[in-house]
């Protein structure tokens, strides 16, 4: 489980941090740029859950967590390998979402004094969203996330059936396989067809 | 002492989210931006105080401290409660900076070991701001009180009239109701006249 | 070679709070924007730092790193002083530059348990372009030093040389000065002759 839960973690740090290259790469940053919105959207989430739980944090600790994101955003600077078509890329950063939603939530419960389930469930969302909320920040764009799109519900909704799945005794492969389906299934279906959720449409009352 | 403080931070977290929800709105965020924009507004400061402080970080440990803050952001998405003008808002508003810049003051000051005067009404002064900071930076603005406006100062003043009465052993809910009476005297003196602190207003020496 | 750090880093935070002020004062702020900018560069690099090492926050324990950037910054508020020419500027800015790289990665190989290589020159480069980062966050710009300009990579030259030598056990006050050379005539190579890292100039596969 431990070693299960690591290997999604390394997969998830790979896919997130490519996908803060990308966006470097599409506002012209240089190589430190590149690298530095990599880690921030690789990291950031893991870092801020740790620094609430005041647990130690996990790459300070642990510099492979630190290498591989470093590898993966350097990786992407080669100009071959980023003319990737866009439907893959955003499948990958769904498949990130879907694993960093687990591992946020499992760590909060493992805590010596397990947290709350709604903060475990926030520290969840935390760990697939906050990196790139802040990769978003650093490079000059309001977050896309608070726009549309169905990214933080997908989180929210596979952190939700991971817990319930634990309460039920579910075995914790099957747990963490279920959530991981739900979360993809609903963020390649927002992708699919463009679902939001509502929007403040109405004419602002105060700028 | 202790249950009157945390009255005042739970009114302050409502008033402080529905303000971080209006600014979501205004930017036309949909439903997941705007409740992350009123529990950011409200929980933001007290979160970096906290962490500064090397304290456990209130509401992970105290959810409802969580919840009350997502209400009050969800209620202002209902649209016909948008409809309020903005001068009742931003009483309300300050009256918020009032009682967190209190709760921050005496957080600061209650420490096994009580914090520095000056660090101790920095706290006060984070708490009261930094909420506000972290919400226009997420919303895409620079943030308003860097800008114009008397909003930190009045924290800054009834964070060190808090303090001054606390040293001349004045009672301490009197002290209390001191301190907000300063702040919001001169933040609505300052709303009312349009007050403003000196601007670095010549031509700059570098870009 | 305590004090000689501390001399240093207090060094360090008059500089960069100036840096700080500017910016600011170029974007027109009032007085309370130009003191958080000054504190925020001056302070956020380290600060982050501590948080990450899960240390106490330096200048909660210790006003006098509060004060300096304070006076620092409300100095360049005077209209005559800030008339400085830009070189003058730029080249003390490298001078802080190297002296936070050496500050930061001195605390992590400090430790009780010294921190892995890879984060301890990580930490002087936090120390060193952090507070800038943030400086330029929240003042509305994407960071300068993503965009170009050889600054971060002076700052880990300047680390990687700082280890070396203490790996090699060359005199620590030897060490200091080797790597802030080395910090230094980068930094001030890439000012006089524009170099610059590659940049990332595809046409964007991804907005």
């Amino acid at each position: 489980m431990e070693h299960l839960l690591y290997i999604i973690e390394i997969l998830g740090l790979a896919v997130f941090s490519a996908s803060g290259a990308m966006v470097a790469g599409a506002r012209r940053m240089d190589l430190f740029g590149v690298l530095v919105l990599g880690l921030v959207t690789a990291l950031g989430g893991g870092t801020i859950r740790d620094l609430l739980l005041q647990q130690p944090v996990a790459w300070v600790k642990d510099p492979t967590l630190l290498i591989v994101p470093t590898l993966a955003a350097a990786i992407f600077f080669i100009p071959v390998l980023r003319k990737a078509p866009q439907r893959p890329f955003l499948i990958i950063d769904a498949m990130g979402l879907a694993l960093f939603t687990i591992v946020g939530t499992q760590k909060a419960l493992n805590l010596p004094t397990p947290a709350p389930v709604v903060i475990a469930i926030l520290m969840g969302m935390t760990t697939g969203v906050a990196g790139g909320i802040l990769r978003d920040v650093l490079s000059g764009n309001v977050p896309l996330i608070f726009l549309k799109e169905i990214y933080a519900t997908a989180s929210l909704a596979g952190a939700m059936v991971y817990w319930i799945a634990l309460c039920m005794h579910i075995d914790p492969m099957v747990s963490i396989l279920v959530a991981i389906v739900v979360t993809l299934a609903l963020r390649l279906a927002a992708i699919q067809w463009n679902l939001s959720l509502p929007v403040w449409n109405e004419k602002p009352p105060r700028e």
